[in-house]
């Protein structure tokens, strides 16, 4: 199989609703275009999650990192591709090109995930399920971005409770991985926006929160451009944290 | 011109982060689409808001109602076509019909438009602006559902302020009318989307609110199945109403 082969490319357009007050498409959106391709080139190959599910099994994103020159604006088409850049026994790497409507490279993503077994919540042995056949999709394709880094927050004041509502709840009953980013560029003021933009967004998920939670979030400004977050549920267990670079 | 002509049809998938806790795609994320249609649809025509905007005008979505029979469910086709039905001198009447993955409707809606001047921020008069080309788009398409209502709310007891954020502000720098769908449907318990789901939703907007007002909720329960809801910006100003009827 060649690398091209092993390569998947989605193409999107920056929606009206979908940007913010600058024109710009939002994290948040960009986001969920990143892990629907990851859906569509995984399923594609076979082992998507529709295809898990009904073996029980599904993927749960455990990092995201998200690295960026430019974003679309609206109307604008883009495209990302994906391909899977490491197999390991219990975490696959999935990385991410975010083309402009030129077809070049304006920013990266960097993906981290398990595969969970739906009965007793345990990680799958990547090696062994569907015969490993994953790994013939492993690709050696460039991401010239940092790996997802470790996130630690000191900060013991809560700067904003929510509660989990109907809206961020997804389909497994837990809440939804890209509400949780709309959430968090929440808590940053327009006036942050008008003067910059976001470099660099990261993502670790931690574990799940509900419908009906208490959820507080926590931030350590490290300098004016960088700051790290901690997301709690019900005032005690960390459900994600996440680290984002302005400039 | 032949109606068939005049219908445009969109394709779309119900994606993962776009469904709810049962499955089925969100109402706010139905009304993306809609309203992405229109867009799509008028700009193919010559009257989108891209090129409207060129010539200092937009279009003001002034009423939405969506009365659906099911809703797509997770990683389902499903199409939505749209069509003028009216044109009038300061308002369009747009409507919809929403097609399953075999092609037949399992909803409609309405919509009623205006144009505006985006100096004097007056409407325009839509038989003179560009020729008064857009009757030429006027079909005959049945849509088989009730007009827009007349929504009134008693209530005085605000039962939910939230103040207006990044995420909820749209490229005009006002409170995005999806997200308002949203806030809306975040008013009710999961219980209730457990046992019931959407039968019809209607929309009236009235004003803009920006960043940074305080947007508050009043309710009036008509009926268990029945619920008009009015926001207000900061305590005073009507910014929409609501109409949503359980089934």
């Amino acid at each position: 199989m060649t690398n091209q082969s092993k390569v998947g490319i989605y193409k999107n357009v920056a929606e009206p609703f979908h940007v913010d007050f600058t024109g710009r498409l939002t994290m948040g959106v960009l986001g969920n275009h990143i892990l629907n391709s990851a859906g569509f080139h995984a399923t594609e190959r076979g082992f998507g999650i529709a295809t898990l599910n009904e073996s029980n099994y599904t993927w749960v994103l455990s990092r995201l990192a998200i690295d960026l020159d430019d974003m679309p604006h609206q109307y604008e088409e883009f495209a990302i591709e994906t391909w899977v850049e490491n197999v390991y026994r219990l975490f696959t790497d999935r990385n991410f090109a975010i083309l402009n409507k030129e077809g070049k490279p304006i920013g990266y993503a960097r993906s981290v995930w398990a595969m969970i077994d739906l009965n007793t919540r345990k990680p799958a042995d990547l090696l062994i399920l569907h015969g490993g056949s994953i790994t013939d999709y492993i690709c050696d394709k460039p991401c010239p971005i940092e790996k997802p880094s470790r996130i630690k927050v000191n900060s013991k004041d809560c700067i904003e409770t929510i509660k989990a509502r109907y809206s961020d709840i997804d389909v497994n009953g837990h809440f939804n991985s890209i509400r949780y980013i709309e959430h968090i560029l929440d808590l940053f003021p327009m006036e942050l926006y008008k003067e910059k933009r976001i470099k660099r967004f990261e993502m670790a998920y931690v574990a799940e929160s509900y419908y009906g939670d208490d959820v507080s979030f926590f931030m350590d400004e490290v300098n004016p451009n960088e700051y790290h977050i901690e997301v709690k549920k019900n005032g005690e267990e960390t459900v994600c944290r996440s680290k984002i670079i302005f400039q």
